[in-house]
This record gives C-alpha cells, sequence and structure tokens, in this order.
C-alpha cells in the first residue's frame, strides 16, 4: 500500500470509517499565540456520499495496516483550549463580567452565525472585505459574524418598546474573519463587548472608558504601561464643511483615514482624490489628523462645534472618575467601523509594540441603517489576543494550577465501592474530588501534586475495620485516621 | 415605491448601506424553546459585490422615503439570548461548572468551526446526516460541529505523550446541525460534555453517572421525575455472536436498532435484513432489545461475558454511590452515535413527555478511527434544550433578576462630575453602580425597582455642600445623609 492511498483503498466496509492524512507536523501548543499550521489541504478525506465499492479483503487490509494520523490541529487560524489555556481564558472573561457587573451592565448573547445582510456596508470597511461567509444548504447567505455590534443593534429592534432606556448590555462572543494571507493572524478571536443605548451625552463614553480602565487596574496593568487615544468623527466632519464636501462622503472619508499609518500618504491622498475630495482638502484633512491637543484643535475648528465641546466634556469628566492619566486627545484616531458616529477611542501599549488592545465609539446612526428609528449608542470591543501579549509581555499572567480538595484511593481491589461511598459523600458537600483506582502510590502522590491536590484519602482494610481511613494532609504532610462519619 | 423595490433602487451611495426586507412577524420570545421564525428567505439582500449605479437622485429619493426594517430575528432555527434569557444559560452553565468541579474534571474548549473529516462516518447516524458543512474560499472542507467527541479526541490525540492518564475533561459548547424541516427544531444547541480517557473500567461510567445525578440534584429534579437508563452496546455484540454476524456489521446494527420505537419494526427489519441480517438473527435482536432485567439478561446471555459482568459492576456502584434509584437497566438503549463500544445510557424524564435528557458511553476504539492508537473512553453529552423544558414543567426554574448595589443620581446637571466621582469610588470597591442622569426622580425610583437596586444615592447641592449625599435603602425604605468618604 503507497503513503497516499487510493481513494478506493479508503471506501472501507468497517463500522467506523477510517480517513487518511499525509501526517503533518504538530504546532507549538500556545493557544494564546499565533499558529502555523501545515495547511488542512493536505488531508485527504472520503466523500460522505461515496459508497462502499471494495471487497473485503481490500477493506480488511487497509484496515490492519492502519490509517495514517489525521491533522490533529483545529482548522487553520482556530485555537483549541486545553485545561492551561482554558483556566488562562476563564480568568481573563471573568474578569470582563465582573468589571461588567460593577458597571451594572447585563450581559446578552448572539448567535455565531447571522445572516450576510446584517454586515453588508459598501465603505470599504477591511472587516466586511474578509467576510467569513458562505450560502447554507438552504440558499441563505450567512457569516460567521466579524463583530457583534450589527447583532445587538437587531437584538435592540426586535425588542423594541419592551426595553427601558437606557440599555446597558455586555457580551462574550467569538468572531471570525476570513483573510487569505493568515502568517501570524487568526482567523477566530472572542471579544468583549460594552454598548450603551439611549444615552446621546458622552457620559456614555466616559462610562464605558472608565469599564476599560477598571478592567486595565483588575489586571494588574497601569497608566505608564498603557493609555487610550480619544478622538471625534465629528473632527473629520467639521474639516469637511471647511471644504464644503458633501456629507455623503464622510464614512468613506472616516475609513479611508483610519488607514493613515498603515499604508502611505500617497495612497491615501489618492483614494481621497478618487472620491473626489480636492487636494487642498486632503491636505486640511491631514493637518488636523496629526493634532495633538486639544487646545490647538480649537484654535483650528472654534470651540463652538460639537466635537471639541464634546472632547472637552470628556476630559472634565476623566478628571471626576479619576482616570485622567490614562487618557489622552489624539485627532489620529479615526477607528476603522463605518458606522461610528462622534467620539472614538482606543487604548494601546505606550511602548508601541502591539495593534490596538480596544477600541470604540459612538454610532447614534447605525440603527436606521437597519430600516429602524435612530437610538443614540456607543461601545467597544475589547479581543482576548492583544490583552493576553501584553500581560506576557509585563509579566502578568496569572499563575492558573488546576486545583482539587480530595483524592480518594482504595489500597485494594474490593475496597472499590467503599471508595465511592467516601467520594460520593464528600462531593455531596462540595469538595472536588478525584476517585483514583489501580496506580500504585507512588502515582497517587505525584498526580496528588500535579493536580494540587489539599489532601490524600486511603481507603485500607484495617482502618475500615475500624470504620475509618486514613487521611493526609498534604500541604503540610501530616497523617490521620478519621472515622468515615467524621470526614468533611 | 413599490413595497418591494428593486435591486436598483437598493444599490445606494449613502455612508451606510440600506437593504430592505419584507418586514416579518416577531417571533414569540422565547429563546429557550422552539422558535418558529418566519423564513429569512424573504429578506432580500444586497450582493456585496454589487456597485452602485444609480443616480444620487434616485439613491436620495430611497433613502428619504426609509428602509424597510430588516428581518430582526436571528437566522431560523438559532436563539438570541436577552438579558432573562442569558441569566438562566449563565445559571445552568455554572451548575454545569461546579458538577465538574466537585468531580475534578479541567475544563477545555475547542473550535466551533471544524474540518469536516472529522464527522465524517459512513454508519448512517442521524447526526452526520444533517451536517452543518460548506467549503471555506480557500477551499477546505468544514463543517459547524454537531457534537464535542471527536474535536476532544483530536485533542487527546494532539498532546500525546504530554498528558498523564486519567485525564478528565469537561467543555461546555455550541453545536450545530442543518435539517431542512426545522419545524419546532433548533439548529444549534449548547452542550455539556464530561469525558474520561484512560479509565477502562466501568468506573468511568459510574463516574459519569454520578455527575449527572449531582447535577439533577443541584437543579432540584429527583429520582421520581428522571430516571437513567442503562445499558451496554456489548449485549448487542453478545446477540450478533449468536447469530454468527460478521463483526464488520457491529456498528451499522446498532445504529439501525437505536431507531426502534422511532421508525416501525417493519422499517427496521427491512434495514437489518439489507445489512444481510437473517430474519432468525433480526428477531432474536429485537427480541434480547426488549429486556428491562438484568437478570433476565443473564439467562440469554449466560453470565462469563462483559455486557453481564459490566452491567452487574455498574449497577453494585451504583449502589456505593447512592444512586441505584436513579438507574435501571433497558437493552432497548443503544444511543445514536457511531463509535459507542460498552455501557451506553440516557436520561429520561418519567412522564415520557420529552426526548432524552442527556445521553453517553464508552467508546474505547474511536482515536483509531483516526489512525491514531486508541485510549479507552468514554464520556456524555447533555444539552440545555430538554432540561430547561424539564425544569419549567417542574415549575424549577429560579427566579433570576438583575441585581445592582447602588444607583447614583445627581439632582443638578452641573454635579455630574461629583455623581461621577462618588460611582468611581464606589466601584472601585467592587459595588456594582448605575450612574443615571436626565431622568425624573419618579423614573429612577421605577428604575430602582426594576434593576433591584438596594441603595439610591442622591446628589443634591445642599448635601454636597456639606461635603455629604443623600442614600436610601431601597428595602428598609430608610433615608439618611452620609459623608462621602463614610460612603461604602
Amino acid at each position: 500500500m503507497s503513503a497516499v492511498p487510493s481513494l478506493r483503498h479508503l471506501l472501507l466496509l468497517r463500522p467506523h470509517l477510517r480517513f487518511i492524512a499525509l501526517s503533518t507536523p504538530s504546532s507549538p501548543f500556545l493557544s494564546y499565540a499565533p499558529s502555523h499550521h501545515f495547511p488542512p489541504s493536505s488531508l485527504r478525506i472520503l466523500s460522505s456520499s461515496s459508497s462502499p465499492t471494495l471487497t473485503q479483503e481490500e477493506a480488511d487490509e487497509a484496515v490492519g495496516k492502519g490509517s495514517s494520523l489525521i491533522d490533529v490541529n483545529p482548522p487553520r487560524g482556530t485555537r483549541d483550549f486545553p485545561p492551561d489555556d482554558m483556566r488562562l481564558r476563564n480568568w481573563l472573561f471573568q474578569n470582563f463580567r465582573e468589571v461588567s457587573r460593577i458597571l451594572s451592565f447585563e450581559e446578552v448573547d448572539f448567535p455565531v452565525l447571522e445572516s450576510e445582510a446584517l454586515f453588508i456596508r459598501k465603505a470599504g470597511e477591511e472587516i466586511t472585505q474578509q467576510l467569513y461567509n458562505f450560502e447554507d444548504k438552504g440558499g441563505r447567505r450567512v457569516v460567521l459574524r466579524p463583530e457583534i455590534t450589527p447583532s445587538l443593534a437587531r437584538l435592540v429592534i426586535k425588542q423594541g418598546k419592551s426595553v427601558s432606556l437606557p440599555l446597558k448590555w455586555f457580551t462574550i462572543g467569538q468572531c471570525w474573519r476570513y483573510e487569505r494571507m493568515t502568517r501570524g493572524r487568526r482567523r477566530e478571536h472572542y471579544q468583549w463587548n460594552m454598548d450603551i443605548f439611549g444615552v446621546s451625552k458622552v457620559r456614555g463614553e466616559a462610562e464605558l472608558i472608565q469599564a476599560v480602565v477598571l478592567l486595565f487596574e483588575r489586571l494588574g496593568i497601569n497608566s505608564s504601561d498603557v493609555g487610550i487615544r480619544v478622538s471625534s468623527r465629528k473632527v473629520l466632519q467639521a474639516v469637511l464643511q471647511m471644504y464644503a464636501i458633501p456629507e455623503n462622503l464622510f464614512t468613506q472619508v472616516c475609513v479611508i483615514v483610519d488607514k493613515l499609518g498603515k499604508i502611505t500618504r500617497e495612497e491615501i491622498e489618492k483614494e481621497l482624490l478618487s472620491l473626489g475630495v480636492s487636494i487642498e482638502a486632503v491636505n486640511g484633512i491631514i493637518e488636523v489628523l496629526s493634532l495633538k491637543s486639544l487646545s490647538k484643535l480649537e484654535e483650528v475648528l472654534g470651540s463652538e462645534g460639537e466635537a471639541v465641546s464634546e472632547l472637552k466634556k470628556l476630559f472634565s469628566l476623566a478628571e471626576s472618575y479619576g482616570y485622567a492619566d490614562w487618557i489622552c486627545f489624539d485627532a489620529s484616531v479615526v477607528r476603522g467601523l463605518a458606522y461610528y458616529t462622534g467620539i472614538v477611542f482606543e487604548a494601546f501599549d505606550r511602548e508601541g509594540k502591539l495593534r490596538a488592545i480596544c477600541g470604540g465609539g459612538r454610532y447614534d446612526r447605525l440603527l436606521s441603517t437597519f430600516g429602524s428609528e435612530d437610538i443614540s449608542a456607543c461601545g467597544f470591543g475589547f479581543g482576548d489576543a492583544v490583552i493576553v501579549e501584553l500581560l506576557k509581555d509585563k509579566g502578568l499572567l496569572p499563575g492558573l494550577a488546576h486545583k482539587v480538595d480530595d483524592i480518594v484511593f482504595p489500597l485494594d481491589e474490593e475496597l472499590d465501592g467503599t471508595a465511592s461511598r467516601i467520594a460520593s459523600s464528600l462531593r455531596k458537600k462540595g469538595r472536588s474530588v478525584d476517585l483514583v483506582e489501580d496506580k500504585r502510590l507512588k502515582w497517587v502522590f505525584k498526580h496528588a501534586e500535579r493536580i494540587g491536590a489539599s489532601r490524600l484519602i486511603l481507603v485500607g482494610n484495617s482502618e475500615w475495620e475500624r470504620g475509618a481511613v486514613r487521611v493526609k494532609n498534604l500541604s503540610t504532610r501530616e497523617e490521620f485516621e478519621v472515622k468515615i462519619d467524621e470526614l468533611d
């Protein structure tokens, strides 16, 4: 049989279908780091519609020789979460949840699969160009959501009059993107979203930024590690008005100038010019976007407009909340999502090594794009990838070991019923109990260390005759004989 | 403009793409109940590749008249989780997690999107006939997983020698199926899985069943509400041997006889006969499957075989654990998954109104179907749908309201900075604080009731001049003036 068997050889009559792949190098086990998987296209699979056509002998031969190993990696650009990574993820999500609770937000969730229609926007955003979309068997265009805000807006519309505004919702969910060049970038991440509907003042943004700051503080990150850049799309809007650029170009201009620093100034210029923006206006826009001081901005735009007054109000509230040292004005912050209309912000590491840690802003006109009445809204998305990179860099990742209260170990096979009784009774008291059998005592001690057990409960014949067990406290190394009834 | 505008009218030049749908009746808001959504095919969407071709006037007209509402329902057969449903889901998952902790299992997770190859089995299982599969843009066959066990097995193989056996993992994840007739059935559900690798004895199954029982007990369900039927695929194996039926038909026979009670006996007979099973054997199989007593089974199969001895051992351990009243032998339990090899079990409501609440069993030969060495294994899947139906029926759904500690309310707009300072300081102490502005006091009191707030903190000018606020305890209705520094 050759290394890559023919399809015919693979069509087995055996109960468990076997399929064969070229074996692939196993990737390093870093779920929270970009993975470089061997392309799954090397995996050769059977079509489920094929019917078995080979003889019993051929089938037996194929099975007898054993199949090659399947690709043991998850699909390209995705992660498994083995226990260590899962503990880290749970710890991070727990912090997301706790901050959301403190800000009195309620948790919601949506299907990871959504109608494509929710995400179709024509402003040229990166996010809509990388949709993980496909047609389902019923001919519907569906998508593994790239972001959560549109689902949130959909549910707000659906709830209609039954909800009382303001509404404060958070969610933690997986988001997907499909990009052809995935080197070093993943196709999925989890995102914490906090959103407020029905607060038109910058109080909304001020609350959101406090949540972000409280999260950082809980994780041990301070304002010398991380800053939050703040600006407003109304700055751009004002500049566009200065140059009499039609309002309907606003979103496209925002999406283009968001690429400043990612593509060259020449390319930005070219894109803006092709929209019909004059070269004079292009220069004016880029000049304003370079401002890093609110007073300079006031000089350029005057103090009457909403852009300046809202930003000033936000910085004043930041003083009151006590997080002024975290935030700074930076006109270059535009954010890549089409629907932002006002204040926008993003958190960044001050060393400048990482991508934005989170980003958000006001989106007062999203609902009308869905055919509903607008409700003023703001929110942010906070991914699980960059923050973990930052925590790693700063040595702030927590040690999160598996913790078990008791190991129950019968020293004799005949005592397995007794061991069951003891384990069951401890478990009913809420203790976490690992019941171990068919191992040597030496293995059990090593195992106890590995799973961080507090006590080892040895069930032996002689103690059992006295209605007792031996209990070893694994931190103090003390050992006692304890009556079964007194065990707790 | 007609009710259903032409595609041409939909191609707008406006920044936010608008798309138009026939408005659909909003479905009843029962996320945990089957939903009967209006078919999303009524939603007419724009192709993302269309380019705008209509004139500015036409575009303005389309926008000016406003778009019809999008379909506000999630994709057919899927659920949103608004706050009430999310609290219920979190409560249920928290119970899953707590029982898993008590049994000393570690949590893991996998991508909801997997390679199709992991799920292709040819035994005719319902689960593989309803794969939510598609080809991604890179031409890979992928699937929204229908179940979690194959991913689990994949990760066990990937971890290889780095894990110490036995290994006890649990996971809670969303699973998908695509079926054309979805009336009353959903396309996704969440499933709690507990799996043990490396325990070949029925101790494994005994532990799993204890977990299921502990979960029921935590939820307030007792053994007069719910039972757990237990059998073993080795019963069928023994019967097949009695009739000299080739071993390679075993899995297919299991999958067929699992349909007993769902399709007619005639259809079962027909399917078995077409496999090459004699009518004599068919009758023998069906007769054995009707047995409900272990001693009867022993009469038929003798007491030497693994089927009988393992079942007897399991029932004896059940006595020791203290859950014997929950379980009963029922030879008709086969379970629909192809890969089970030994003990199988399922929990059912004793009134017989619902589908199986959970199901599981031993699958000692799954890993070799993936080209790896086998490791003995057993596990179960426990969905989030049937259990909630049962809890509803029994009146056991918990009351889970939103709970907030404090509402901070400035009585004067100028005090918004002060209110920020107070809210921020309480939040840093871990209290959940809702900061309310621009509302009437009457609204605030109603709101406080709605969100279950414990205290109302009124920030007014006269108190503030004394460095104090008014604090109203909302359960006792008492009101105090409290110095800011003493507020906690």
